[in-house]
């Protein structure tokens, strides 16, 4: 019988499951770097016979790798061991390109960690929070664990709207918001919302989640790239797609401001048919270092075109399951004939703490305790960087929880990423967060990255580190980097 | 002194910065066309001069007007207005149509509701609730305000799975559970998994929100008659329709139990064919009042064919967002593979409350203590309605919060209804769980249900009301409908 290329010892008594054991044998393979990038994994079919075992719990752990993004699946050819360097990918957050592991399978756990999506939670007012549970459970009786209304409790979101209209410009009245367990469910609902046959534009690179969500609902995705003012309208035209998803405040992950100018642009593309709308995902909004945070697009928009998404995930917790989306009346009208009857996905117990949380200021106390916070890092981690500006450009720097390294010394991503490794270093690699052509399934128009063979981009977040870190974990990458030097990595180790 | 060309007007009281009030003095010049565009800015050192203040405020200002593109600044010569037409629209006026208020709207109250829906809070352990939570806020911190695996915490899947197999008979490990917040959400979820093109089966009558989902799915939905065994095989067969969604423990709203026999036929069914699948909706299972209750449908599948769904909104309270679904291996493999990556929907908070709270026996002392209180207003119900055995059939009673009356005297639905009103008592018509031929919109093979025309069907819960409500609203049912007293409703009033 031919040889197996891959190492599984299953283990009967080891109280985990088949499916368990396979999945972390080939997971291995991969890590050891005993299965190499673009190597196909054994059929299925040859691996159940071979193990005796189930096809099913075969196509399982094959299934588990795949969400995972240790291999990939090609239509009719079977699964190949994905392409990019997977240690560097593996607990990208859940922004970045792959899902969390599920059962926490394996996690890498670095030292210097520079998650662009990490926040810092040690100053959050835990007390407060308590405090604030424990007086709606006191006169919280049947009412507070009765089901509320499907778009939210009216408190709530007469207060988000407050909050958006003062903070972000946001024009809207309660009855446009609607109040979900996380932006991916808001993206289902508005799936339920604009129909199956849409056809979706988003800047390039980009929040790959949002991506793959478009995916998995079967819309064809178009990828626009990026400048210096954020989603090209030109190419947006090109596309031929009716809506257009973007984040104009601070474009995930380069950082991007969209100007005024642009935004025009954008707002009168979406005019000029009835059916095409913006999707503004203002999801870190609240942190920016020069001036305050730039207006919502939303606030521009005359003509109904755009659905404003934010979250609370980022500026209270990733807990905190709470998300809103504000609809145009036309959608708005929609949503009520179509899907109006979904019931809400947030307690109502959840929505009164979110609520008084926000209505008794505690809110604003802590985002500009966090916006003090975050700032000294910002310049901290910046002024570390100060020895780099020789061989890295370093941008994106005005608002958010990252910054934007792109490479001068003609080095790749990889290589950057893994001399950062070397030094028990984190940091996040562009490409993740660049889709390619045919990602997630559906076909779609994808033009070339380009430029990424050029330029190697890294992203440096420092939300979750503490200031100590920061300055060490950087001091550790100018070493790995041999930055200023002038240092070949050939001469490195 | 030379006049200044913009209106500044700046309050020292306002509580807002200078900074601020001259960036928004300007912002809105230029938006209300006061300044043209091109126009030139005054230089920021006059204008601080001029409103004596200090020049780095007033380049903040400019700064801002700059970074949102309301202004452009020409090396050498100062800002000039932006020259975007575009500008003008910026303020907000109307936005298309508003659309009706939303159903909600003027709803009656009455004082006697027989909802199916409504279940009894009185006695629900906030203390305990609330004491859980306390505790759990204590050592909360960062862990519990982390985001958590996208099915759900391990602990409890875990703790559901014991639960499941010990009072369900469910066979499945703690990897096939994914939690969600709320039916609706999981059937979402199911959507995605089973992909777009599904066609779907439904008892009818049946669960209209489940039915509305699949529609907003764009899923067909064939409606297959119920028996006194719940959905009829072999008209399910002549439908061709791939996947089957059935309440065989207490059908909702018949409350008709579907025997082993039916049951085995159903399985058959699906195993025939390797992509049908069944869903079973065990939303009340909680509650029976002869014998213990009937394991899953799941419980006998030994094909992995089912897909087996379940809530706490019954059991504990709708307020609690918490559902779970027990995906069979090849669909698991599926979800992983699709849509392993969409984030939970459930806080980790209401997680660690609800996993707490049966884990350590406050859940089944709650059902234990509910299921005594339900018998006996189930028990008082059906000895109040004993006078009305002449005209009406009873049924469904064995287990769930509502029975069901059939009446014998050729009154119609929406008569009996209204006789009911006049006296200030809601009970619920069975044609209004009848799914019609295109409801919601996409065709559907949907046999002809016939037997309404010939027998009223009316439905009564008693979940939510106390025992002197449900003697007061039965004795007035009496009245309005003239019970055991053979009156003619001609004779009324």
């Amino acid at each position: 019988m031919k040889e197996l290329p891959i190492h599984i010892q299953l283990q009967p008594e080891s109280g985990r499951t088949l499916y368990e054991q396979i999945y972390e044998s080939i997971r291995d393979e991969i890590r050891s770097g005993h299965l190499l990038r673009n190597e196909k994994l054994p059929s299925a079919r040859f691996l159940a016979e071979y193990l005796q075992i189930s096809r099913t719990t075969v196509d399982m752990a094959y299934g588990q790798l795949a969400a995972e993004g240790y291999v990939e699946a090609r239509p009719r050819r079977g699964y190949f061991v994905s392409a990019f360097e997977e240690l560097y990918a593996l607990d990208m957050p859940s922004r970045g390109e792959k899902p969390a592991p599920s059962d926490s399978a394996g996690k890498l756990s670095v030292r210097y960690d520079f998650s662009p999506n990490a926040i810092d939670m040690r100053f959050f007012p835990y007390a407060t929070w308590k405090k604030i549970t424990r007086n709606i459970l006191v006169d919280a009786n049947s009412r507070m664990f009765s089901l509320g209304e499907p778009q939210g409790d009216l408190q709530l979101r007469t207060t988000i709207c407050r909050y958006l209209h003062g903070s972000r410009g946001v024009n809207c009245e309660p009855e446009q918001i609607i109040v979900g367990a996380g932006n991916d469910y808001l993206l289902l609902l508005l799936e339920k919302i604009l129909g199956r046959h849409v056809h979706v534009a988003m800047e390039n690179p980009t929040y790959a989640r949002a991506y793959r969500i478009f995916r998995s609902c079967g819309y064809p995705v178009s990828l626009v790239p990026v400048d210096e003012n954020g989603m090209q309208t030109e190419a947006l035209r090109r596309t031929g797609a009716q809506i257009a998803y973007v984040m104009p405040s601070h474009q995930y992950p380069t950082g991007v401001a969209m100007p005024i100018g642009r935004r025009m642009e954008l707002l009168r593309w979406a005019s000029e048919k009835p059916e095409r709308y913006l999707i503004e995902d203002d999801y870190d909004s609240e942190f920016r270092y020069r001036g305050k945070p730039l207006p919502s697009l939303q606030a521009s928009d005359a003509d109904g075109r755009v659905v404003y998404i934010g979250t609370f995930s980022k500026a209270i917790a990733p807990a905190i399951r709470i998300s809103y989306m504000v609809l145009p009346y036309p959608l708005l009208a929609r949503y009520r004939e179509t899907c109006g009857f979904y019931s809400s996905t947030v307690s109502r117990i959840d929505q009164t703490i979110l609520n008084e949380f926000i209505r008794d200021g505690y809110f604003e106390r802590y985002l500009n305790k966090m916006r003090k916070r975050y700032r000294e890092k910002h310049d901290l981690l910046l002024s570390e960087l100060r020895p780099f500006e020789h061989d890295f450009g370093i941008s994106g720097s005005s608002a958010g929880l990252h910054v934007i390294l792109t490479d001068r010394r003609g080095r790749t991503e990889d290589e950057l990423a893994r001399l950062a490794a070397s030094e028990d270093v984190k940091v996040y690699r562009m490409g993740d967060f660049r889709m390619k052509e045919g990602t997630g399934g559906a076909p779609d128009s994808g033009e070339p990255v380009g430029q990424t063979k050029e330029q190697a981009m890294l992203i440096l977040g420092y939300g979750g580190l503490t200031v100590e870190e920061i300055r060490e974990g950087a001091g550790r990458l100018a070493k790995a980097w041999k930055v200023g030097g002038g240092g070949f990595r050939n001469g490195y180790r």
